[in-house]
């Protein structure tokens, strides 16, 4: 099998992640929502669940939601905290996940909003000034809605003094921190943020489960309707092995956080050196070389334009190598990435995604450089 | 543990499911939208799931889209349908599953659609001439949503009827399937439906995981935003685990279909039998002791009225028997079924769903019969 780079499309759940979604699946499959033995020992399970999901977040149990992933979230927290409040402006970047975009384009076309792109500098970070200048000009209740960790760049963003500023000027901010709840630190008792969403198969949890973060005095109608789960934030029988899965995979990365980090950013480090090394003319998109600023997890880069260009993803899983040009969740598209479109710096080459997990090795990025410096010189095994 | 008489609530995960979901929580972790082997792998066992899902339901593979679950599945078709096509009329039942019913309200307050209750008779069932009525008197282009079987008290309607009827009157067809599908023979090129429903739980597949049928011809916009999954109909990371072991669970029902019918409608007749001989003055609520008219996987009783009334399930749960008082998405309310509430001939007295699953014994129905027999002589054992 491919050597595996693309930690940031989706990553391998953990075994003791499986372990604990088992009995979920066997003997204990119970309706949370029925009131008898059965139910009430699922019941149990999903509130345990959340207490534990959200004290790894700093959260209270209440502000936690089960949904089914990511998009989800970002869907009900934009297109619901806007009708609740009346939000007449929101303000967002145009390096967002299609999850923001889409939902905020159909705010503007359907519910009168207007949308304002915030300023990037030349390598795609926040212009934090002319934030401020967004926030200042808006007319009404306004809404920010700016990732945490860009999926295809890998650029940073500093969510505290974006909470703060949204605080001064009195706008809701949400967060789609789908790249960074498990590999960073977040503390929700500190972090002025009014919904930020997450989805498990991102940190080493299944696919078809996440979860949204909704401050408390934040009152939402749900998205979904048709029944009172989640406290009437989310109708639909819950996804039990999903949800304990999940919080099992939070409260493993967090408990080896520094450790994972260490070992991954040693893996990105060790690719940029040997990159810089042996490809003359590498050039690296966003932020992804600034080490303070960019996911460790996410290495984008372009290589010397060649008329290999279009064929460098397949170059690189003929040669045992499963990488990415950007969003998994764009990849059906024939279109080039929004992203990279829109930050200045980005080379005009194909740009090629690498991102790491804790199951890589050193061998990995070695060969894996191994095979760039060979496509690179039209020497190509296939 | 428990008997576990709530079938319609929830069912058990066939073994021989969750054998082929664990290979996509193992080695198989790719993202389907990923284009190298790990995506590809992935991306074909999800289209050869929706190929095989398509074939059980008599339907085209690009008529089946992946959901989260039954109430997605029915926000969904109810919601874009209407808007893509601009539907002023929608007429329901008012018996219908709160995922429907909540849906309608909000279309009704919210994008000016009239809703109109088809009536039904003392038993709940439809009553098909009102509907044409209905469907003649619609000004405008409408929509008909009533579901298969109805989850409390099991009412089954005729499908083929009502979608003869919409076709007549050109109107569109959607149907809440979520009771039926596994458990009833569905063949999609026959009946006129527009979109129908399901949800992988109620038959022995996982939880957190549907399906949305979509006729041919029908082009909606997705509900969620933000990536081209499920070619542009819902957006969001596949379930890969979900849908396998979904698909594997359909293949399971149908495949032994006619020998879990007579085991179940086995064990129905046995309890209908057995309370008429020793629960004097029992009440079959809805059509749910007319074996030709009602789901044979669920039996709503009220029993004679007695003090006891409010503790009967508690009763239950007590001596061993888990059973319902109705949807288990609407008992974290407190406020009684609207399903019983509605149809005339239906008890006062608190009603009591019994549903049942291939998993169940002639033993589970004996002795839950003793023990009803036991609660209406207050002889508890407790």
């Amino acid at each position: 099998m491919n050597i595996y780079l693309d930690n940031a499309a989706t990553t391998q759940v953990d075994e003791k992640v499986l372990e604990v979604m088992l009995p979920y699946f066997k003997e204990n499959y119970g309706n949370p929502s029925s009131t008898h033995s059965h139910g009430r020992k699922v019941k149990a399970a999903v509130e345990e669940s959340r207490k534990k999901f959200a004290d790894l977040l700093g959260a209270n149990p209440s502000e936690i939601f089960f949904t089914s992933g990511g998009t989800e979230g970002d869907n009900t927290a934009l297109r619901c905290l806007t009708k609740k409040y009346d939000i007449k402006d929101v303000i967002t970047s145009c390096i967002e996940h299609h999850a923001v975009l889409h939902t905020v384009d159909e705010l503007e076309s359907c519910s009168n909003v207007n949308k304002h792109f915030v300023a990037l500098n030349e390598s795609g970070m926040v212009d934090y000034e002319d934030l401020e200048k967004a926030l200042k000009d808006a007319k009404s209740s306004s809404l920010v809605s700016l990732m945490h960790g860009n999926n295809e760049v890998g650029n940073l963003s500093d969510i505290d003094k974006i909470g703060s500023l949204c605080k001064e000027y009195t706008a809701f901010f949400h967060c789609d921190a789908v790249q960074t709840v498990g590999h960073y630190s977040i503390d929700l008792s500190k972090t002025h943020v009014h919904s930020i969403v997450g989805s498990a198969h991102k940190f080493h949890g299944p696919k078809g489960v996440g979860f949204m973060y909704l401050k408390k005095g934040c009152d939402i109608d749900p998205l979904i309707l048709g029944g009172s789960q989640e406290r009437n934030r989310r109708a639909g029988t819950e996804n039990i092995a999903g949800i304990v899965g999940m919080t099992k995979a939070l409260e493993l990365c967090i408990q080896q956080m520094d450790e994972h980090k260490d070992h991954i950013l040693g893996l990105k480090v060790r690719m940029i050196k040997a990159l810089r090394e042996r490809i003359p003319g590498v050039v690296f998109n966003g932020c992804s070389d600034d080490i303070e600023n960019s996911l460790y997890t996410v290495l984008n880069i372009s290589l010397p334009p060649s008329e290999m260009d279009n064929f460098l993803l397949m170059q690189l899983d003929l040669n045992g190598v499963s990488a990415s040009s950007g969003s998994a969740c764009a990849s059906g598209s024939e279109v080039g990435s929004h992203v990279i479109k829109s930050i200045k710096s980005c080379s005009s080459s194909k740009a090629l995604r690498f991102s790491f997990g804790r199951y890589n090795t050193k061998e990995d990025i070695d060969r894996t450089v191994e095979v760039l410096e060979k496509i690179c010189s039209e020497k190509v095994i296939s």
